[in-house]
């Protein structure tokens, strides 16, 4: 597939579209991977199918963007948690689809990612032609393994409630995903926020039991997790659309979460902050 | 006064015995002071007064050091927390008080104190005849002061639930005591916990108003909590005489103490694990 960046930085416009994207291998071998980059959104194609893939926080000046030149393109979205629903549908996109990724993986610099895991990409459409999206099935392997799912907000809560109950913890005590499991107290929190959590949206016990979310720790247990990368870097933490929205969330259901609630008021003391006094 | 330290090493006997007790003062000006020093308790007085530094995981090695010897000197002891105050009435001893220290105080080596800023030295006498502690208030003066209360459980409580208030925030989120007013969010928790324990000790109130506790911060506001300190130092913290002890006797009133049960998990979990991944 003939692939376009399009970043907000003529530097990296540059490197990307001279020196292509660099890919880390788990075994350490490296591949580059050439594409053509812009930072003039006219420059992009009125056809092309979209994978808006800014954090959240961005969202809103992409979408903004778009809306200058097209809305009839489909548009993928990849961002964490659920912040970003609301915020989509508020758009007059024709084509919409919503996909969780989880890939293990790492921005090393400008054009360098490295692969730390693979992990399933499933994609659901939410509005308009959902068969505008099946071609991205084209490239399903077993090191890229592709589903298609029929509901786009059962797969996001799905992902934002094992990003609740893995990232807040693991990015205040600086911890990896795997001592969640592995020290006797931090696996009496972890338990506590899934008992927490399958309070508030019991709905979510059957696609997301126990041994789903202990699986995840496992898989990932050598991993820093999103937020714990975000602090230890220094960059603010995706607090709002991830822990703030399922608070809300849970809510406007009359049920409250105090332990999360606990540790959104950490993150936010913590946020941009970096670790150590 | 002729003070004669009992320590464990024989290194650090020979020291404080040579060189003296150095004191690095506020305005960076030292002074020292010179002192007897012993590792062997048989070479201890009869008589002295006694003043129990250790911390309170040591507390119970003294006790039994103590009685291999003689029961019959008056003991102040000096511990965070009110996990000591049970071991110290299980003894025989016949004159016991307590002390709760304000001074800031950091130990910097095996004869250097730092001395961070002054506050009170509250002295209540426990059991036995009161007035053989009367002595150390020759010792008041502006930069030192003592006062005698006549109720030790009653000073004890408030210096840990103070401590309760300060440490595990602090220690956790590894802040400064005065970050815990200028934060909104680390206000937010500090606000919290100050409901949470005054609910469960409602006695503690007039003794310890809001204004008291945030006094206390400010006072402090440059200072690493003690607790902050051990993390720091990966040492251990003092979780069980001052949160958990805290924790039980709550429970022991049929009162819960979510907030800080959450602290109180979060802190075993990073105990002894310095910080950082």
């Amino acid at each position: 597939m003939n692939v376009t960046f399009y970043v907000r930085r003529e530097e990296q416009a540059e490197l990307l579209h001279v020196e292509g994207v660099c890919r880390i291998n788990q075994d350490g071998s490296e591949g580059v991977f050439y594409a053509n980059a812009t930072t003039k959104i006219e420059d992009t194609s009125l056809e092309a199918l979209w994978i808006a893939a800014v954090k959240y926080a961005g969202l809103r000046e992409l979408l903004s963007d778009m809306k200058k030149v097209h809305e009839t393109h489909p548009v993928l979205f990849v961002q964490n948690g659920i912040g970003h629903i609301e915020l989509v549908h508020g758009t007059t996109l024709l084509d919409i689809a919503f996909a969780t990724v989880e890939h293990g993986a790492q921005r090393i610099d400008d054009r360098t990612v490295k692969h730390n895991g693979v992990g399933m990409i499933t994609i659901a459409a939410a509005r308009g032609d959902g068969r505008l999206f099946e071609r991205i099935g084209q490239a399903n392997s077993k090191s890229f393994p592709i589903t298609f799912h029929s509901d786009s907000e059962q797969i996001l809560m799905r992902k934002v409630l094992i990003n609740c109950m893995i990232n807040p913890l693991t990015a205040i005590l600086g911890i990896k995903n795997g001592d969640l499991l592995t020290d006797e107290y931090c696996l009496l929190l972890f338990n506590c926020l899934y008992d927490e959590l399958t309070a508030a949206f019991p709905e979510i016990r059957s696609s997301l039991p126990y041994e789903a979310v202990e699986d995840v720790c496992r898989r990932t247990a050598c991993n820093q997790s999103s937020m714990l990368a975000d602090r230890l870097a220094g960059r603010p933490m995706e607090i709002e659309t991830i822990v703030s929205a399922i608070i809300r969330k849970a809510n406007g259901r009359e049920k409250s979460l105090p332990l999360l609630t606990t540790l959104e008021t950490m993150l936010y003391a913590l946020d941009g902050k970096g670790v150590g006094l």
